[in-house]
């Protein structure tokens, strides 16, 4: 089968199993495909700024199940051979010793490592100059700015991120792709610059559920460097076919307190997705979440103020000149809290995810908004992470995907949430969901 | 062989190796043993005040490797059978719903339940109303008061600890019996109540090294509801020969800054016990501690106050009529504490945990004090901490070994402290430790 016309035709719109039966039919594909993308990467960058950093050449393709498959890395995300800014001037020449740990199993696993994306500083607040592929004007959310933005541009099919609050599944929805954050633990953080210990994710971005479902398969692990892993249980997803979807899930619809002020445009997209799922068979249940929606943000802000100030304290004390304000402020109320706070909030956490567990044995999912609003105008604010937040705070692994344009026409989402570890149920049922409602935003515009 | 003759004799001060070979040859023995202990307990309770609680008899004996064996628990411990008052007027007739962890284990071994001891309220400073044995004027220590008493008391063969400072390594020494403390997370602490989860640990009073190996080696484990849960690698101990003793091991003799100001006494039962060491064949180092020696106490103390707090804050409000001044001032004290403070001495344990393991590979154990000083006058203190604090933060294994007698005839001891889960080789040096010094202090005034 060696015939160019059966080739598969590899645009850049093609997701990462879309990539590998190519590849399978036609070796020299991907080094072609890889060269196409740089190429985009060149034409589209000065506009979109996506990547701190891309190499003059990339590396040589190695064998392997992700062999060929250009992946951008977040930038708080250590790399040997390519500069690791973690978003900070303090850190702007520097190139870690090591690969962080999913760094090495990603190249181990044949991927290519192909750029490092445009962080918030220290994937907190401060942005960088990355802007909303769908509008220029716009932000493209943080802290995992760059990784969402090069996917929405097709520069790369996969891209990692990391979540703290909002910082992959805000993103993901502002940009109109598939975003995943696993369950707490079923990625080793090491060699991933720190926010909040308890809380930091390591997670994905993708133009289908399958991608990310397979990269988690081969991606999830542990490390004794990292003492907070839980691997999720094993699943096979196969390259060839994906994931088995699960059909006629049973779906909670948590709309949380705030959703009385959605914008009509969201609203509208969220109910009719609830619509469609129903009718494509889903069973839909309205159930209780106001003891989340209620304690969830006190309890993760005190948590991540109090374990970021432990970490950057220090940092800002020392480098005044090279430190967002932003950063500065965090620091300064973070040193206000007490141990006791913070202690109670670690508590209110298990709390939280043991209840979250009783109430999950009546679905299989809960459905609910990405984020809130399509994303902000401007470049200052990278939005508002209510709405992952409270799972972030429960280690729930969670999808975000595109379901509708806003009254600005930029993307909108809905948000897939499982139990704790329940990880690939979460995604074959997130497969389900993309399949019913079969969103076609259309193309943003800087992607030409 | 079941001439009446050759049964091996079961004094009150058998140790549990002792017992089970007793038992073994002559079935009834343990019946008749249990019945002894019980009819000691009550001629020596009303001085010592060991226990909480004593059952009116002693539930049926049961097979198992522990079948017969008498073990005393300390009562922060849960007992679904006896009241758990945690030394606390709360709790006075409390009952738990299920045993702790470790009981019901013990239980599923065959050991027999022989009651609840003393323990300080909550296993902080406010003690109970037990008598050091060897002199009803001066405190057993604690906050395992009743345990260590009624060991030495010979009462009990084996008695369940805990250790959050130097509550089970300070008791043993001023009790002049054989202390011993695993590694961190060797034992879950599921059902005992906690002062410090990142600090408390589950430990061991008896007569000999090899009771607590052979203890250690059956009751190690993890529970799922334990999260600091890090098993120590396996070992068998023989029941018949007990552990075969690391000779000639390389010893750090650490004395920290304190030393000068130790009871002439003290230091000359400490140095001849070096002395004696180094003669048997013992290769000995003064090593640098003083890194450990000027922050561990403020570590430690940051980090249990801050947890205590956020255990106790809410109890000491709710019933301070049942609660007394010192857990009060404790919590009080607790609430200034800043979670930056709290945060970075929990990355300071980090640092001298890592630490600490590159200074062991120079050697197989630390030789140090157990306690400063001998027992002190009165019942109100239970005694100075700092010899037992550094290696409790460490979460080493640590032993305490009766080495002598002090100016008011009260025990003094050695403390072997071994690398992280180098349970068994700390314990085979220390059995080691143990036939070189053959120490015998006599027994105790109240051990009739």
């Amino acid at each position: 089968m060696t015939d160019a016309n059966s080739r598969p035709a590899l645009s850049s719109g093609a997701g990462v199993l879309d990539l590998l039966r190519a590849f399978a039919h036609d070796d020299a594909a991907a080094d072609r495909y890889a060269n196409d993308l740089a190429g985009r990467a060149r034409t589209i960058e000065p506009t979109l700024k996506a990547f701190e950093y891309l190499p003059a050449q990339l590396a040589p393709r190695r064998p392997g199940p992700l062999s060929g498959v250009p992946v951008a890395v977040k930038d708080i995300i250590a790399t040997s051979d390519m500069p690791t800014t973690n978003g900070s001037a303090i850190y702007r020449d520097h190139v870690p010793a090591a690969d962080a740990w999913i760094v090495e199993r990603l190249r181990n696993l044949g991927a290519t490592i192909f750029g490092k994306t445009v962080t918030t500083e220290f994937a907190w607040r401060h942005p960088g100059p990355t802007v909303n592929p769908w509008n220029p004007e716009h932000t493209p959310g943080g802290s995992s700015s760059g990784s969402a933005a090069a996917v929405a541009a097709r520069i790369v099919p996969l891209a990692l991120g990391s979540q703290t609050l909002g910082s992959v599944i805000r993103p993901a929805a502002f940009n109109g792709v598939v975003g995943f954050k696993p369950s707490f633990g079923a990625i080793p953080r090491v060699g991933v610059h720190p926010l909040s210990p308890s809380l930091d994710h390591v997670g994905f971005f993708a133009r289908r559920v399958d991608d990310v479902a397979f990269a988690l398969s081969l991606l999830g692990g542990t490390s004794d460097a990292d003492r907070h892993g839980q691997p999720v249980p094993a699943f096979q997803v196969a390259a060839d076919s994906g994931l088995d979807p699960l059909k006629a899930p049973r779906l909670t619809i948590v709309r949380f307190e705030k959703w009385s002020r959605a914008e009509p445009e969201q609203q509208q997209v969220f109910d009719a997705a609830v619509a469609t799922l129903r009718e494509a068979g889903a069973i839909v249940h309205d159930a209780d979440f106001s003891t989340l929606d209620r304690s969830a943000w006190d309890t993760i802000n005190t948590i991540m103020l109090c374990e970021a100030t432990a970490i950057y304290a220090e940092l800002v004390e020392r480098y005044p000149d090279r430190t967002s304000d932003r950063l500065k402020e965090f620091v300064t109320a973070g040193r206000t809290r007490s141990a006791y706070e913070y202690l109670l909030a670690k508590k209110q956490q298990e709390i939280l995810r043991a209840d979250f567990a009783v109430q999950m044995a009546g679905y299989d999912a809960v459905l609910t908004l990405p984020a809130f609003g399509e994303a902000p105008h401007g470049l200052s604010y990278t939005g508002d992470a209510d709405y992952c937040a409270p799972w972030t705070l429960l280690g729930a692994p969670a999808v975000s995907l595109p379901a509708g344009l806003g009254k600005n026409r930029l993307p909108l989402g809905v948000q897939v949430v499982g139990a704790y570890r329940e990880d690939f149920k979460t995604l074959r049922i997130a497969k389900w969901v993309e399949q019913a409602l079969a969103t076609d935003i259309g193309r943003p515009g800087v992607a030409v």
